[in-house]
């Protein structure tokens, strides 16, 4: 059969990428640090540049590629790996992948004890080439009380969910963090965890060291970075935090970005 | 040319409904209680029921139809009227219609009284036929400072954004309420209303008037069933508040539905 | 400490169900007919009725009950057995129980055989009491292709992506059927399946086999409608294809319901 | 009352954005070429740079400013003015804006010539400073048709909605592009544009105008690269298609980007 993919065209312009996107796929995610792996649904995007004189790329080969991958457990380092795989089995320039999953995370309740599943959720995301890297997303739930509020109310201070999301990029051949310290070092960054489960003695203590520990989507991406920025082997993180506000149908946000 | 969709078919099945959805359409979207017009982007379904004789309707007259009207300002009885003549037009035994559309409320902060627009959701919904009637349902969020929590720290109390939706039917005749009476009406039933703008003096008015107030997800829809039930000329009624827990990272919910 | 939830109220209005929503949980979900079970991530919602009489429930145990149970394979009976379960332990008059997950099956590409994971949507849904029943419901892509594009034009015909959502509900002591046998009846009502990995010589024969067997959304659903009228043991059920028309910016939907 | 917000910090880290987002605000929209004006609901983000030695932002001040700016029309210079003049209402660095809503544009059947309105995506941003700019963004609708389908196909060939944005940024003081224009642009380098209301003569056309125009993924990007590239004024732009592929569940892009 004919292949129109393979035409030699006359544009100018190179494919930043081209690829799949949108593509479940299951992975037998693994966390590199730790070795624990979970097996779950996860949503892929796997491109490649394409380079000026070529019309297209072959996209059966991305699903392919992934066909004989995903039964084996994937870190981080093996996701870069198998970027690297896909960028010469589809003889192109460079090639990114992105993989996002919920990775769920044993917590336990702060006075009970009682043991519950957090959903967390993970990104890993490979580029080859000389601009490349590999990185570690994490989002997690977390909750924040606000500062201002308590300070200038006789009783109560308004709280809510915070969403705080962090990436951190780390040199190919630099050893990466642990999802599960990642995810706890973040959820240090807000007012308090939270917990699926919880009791009234749980409840009570959160209520008040939440209460105790106020901040504002500023100081949360802050705390975060001075953590992060005191990690080894990071070359860039940047970090987000989403305040679901209790007072107002719209969200407070605050950003760090920083490279070394 | 042929026209396909008119074949007489054997099937033993009605089709309860088919037609258009996913459609973005513009509204000059009514308040028939008050007057008050707004235009903006809605989302509307247009369906009708099929008898197991045709095999299939004539999809493109439903916008067809639709273009004719979305100039003009619709509220309910509108939409309603729409439906019935949509019934007429597709040649159907009934035609079932929904929109949904963000209403913007000017509302008044409650110190200072500053001015800002506080996005609700409105979704009108008209069926026609012996079980049919008109649905007027709005989405308002509002605070909800958990009982629990107060009654066991010391100090503070977890609250949250709640989502409040309530659903409210009357016969095709009956007068209907005021988009915004109704809203008014469900964000009482919480523990404070929310505002987009709130100087210092209004957050701290919030913040105590929200601890003062403290309501479970059954105290909200029970609130707000209450009020419903007092109205005039409502055949049926659904009231289901969702509040975004700020200790988990689920959320809690409670449902009623009253049918008279 | 003070056990607020369980104060005697004096409303009026009975609570149709309340609990968690927006959960996501482990499953290890088993399809009870093949035995074949995938560890995934699933959403979860869990709710009671609860009487006039009492003011809430205990939302904590939800939660609870569900982390005593995540780790155990879980089919459609044992869901049903689940959701009795949390009625009794939450001592409520009615429980109805939702969970939501992505399961993959194993398909080959018509030609070359190339065997890759296509996703299905899965939800399961026990409401316990006189007029329950458990539910599967199974959401399924395909392709369609328009019979009147196809009459009317000399060359080619325009076809979209479907999705096909069945919800068949079974008395709680019968059988049920494998999640992927009613996939596949679902999927052999479109124009043609869809697959991950497709070859050229898979993609030629898909696109002429679909040109073939056009349909619409009205026949997608009647189709599917007759063989699930032909299973036996079933109560209940409802069929809705959604095709993304290619020729317009919205979609087009047609819903059978059939109760026996 | 006390001001947390102006306390003076410590940190190292200065805060890149933040402010408030998923905020709902209508707008009055205007086209600045053209000039015409559509008045509807929009999403916004607003945020400032904030540097490391201030602790907080004052968040209320970007909902005030929006107030009093939301009821005049607003084309992307009024946009990037209102980005600087909410940098300097809130002190800061840099600020930064983007806004979202649906454009309406009229659209004529190819052959029956009937009216329709046709949603489209745009987004406004604007970034104050030297590296800042005015960016319009656009999202359309179209219809794809793959080449290597028709080609090795006797009958018929696989085609879909694609969505295409395009993102074009321009210096501060220089002319900008319609709305409508920029979107009449991209949906030619698609097989076809798509349209609400269409009748059998149109629908034939577009089957068949489709069929003889096959384009890839890439194929759109370029094709739309090459127009943008001859334009005046423009320093970047990018343009993504998506394609909800008929053959797979999971779609296929392409991203073109290009910086003077």
């Amino acid at each position: 059969m004919i292949d129109i993919q393979s035409d030699v065209g006359q544009t100018r312009f190179e494919i930043e990428s081209v690829g799949v996107t949108g593509l479940s796929y299951p992975i037998a995610a693994r966390d590199g640090a730790t070795g624990a792996v979970q097996r779950t649904s996860a949503k892929w995007r796997m491109g490649v540049a394409l380079s000026a004189e070529r019309r297209g790329t072959h996209m059966s080969r991305f699903v392919a590629e992934l066909q004989k991958r995903a039964a084996e457990p994937m870190d981080l380092d093996d996701h870069y790996r198998f970027a690297m795989s896909i960028c010469e089995r589809l003889d192109a320039p460079r090639a990114d992948l992105t993989t996002e999953f919920t990775w769920y995370r044993e917590v336990k309740a702060p006075v009970t004890g009682l043991v519950s599943m957090l959903e967390n959720h993970v990104q890993l995301r490979s580029v080859t080439g000389p601009r490349g890297g590999k990185t570690l997303q994490v989002t997690v739930p977390a909750k924040s009380l606000c500062p201002c509020s308590k300070a200038i109310s006789e009783r109560g201070a308004h709280n809510q969910r915070s969403d705080i999301r962090v990436a951190v990029t780390f040199a190919p051949d630099a050893p990466v963090l642990s999802f599960e310290r990642l995810m706890e070092l973040v959820e240090q960054s807000a007012s308090s965890p939270v917990y699926p489960l919880l009791k009234r003695e749980d409840e009570k203590l959160i209520t008040e060291a939440a209460y105790d520990k106020a901040v504002f989507a500023e100081d949360i991406v802050r705390n975060a970075a001075q953590r992060l920025y005191d990690l080894p082997n990071v070359s860039r993180f940047e970090v987000e935090a989403i305040n679901r506000e209790s007072i107002h149908a719209h969200d407070a946000y605050a950003r760090v970005v920083f490279e070394r």
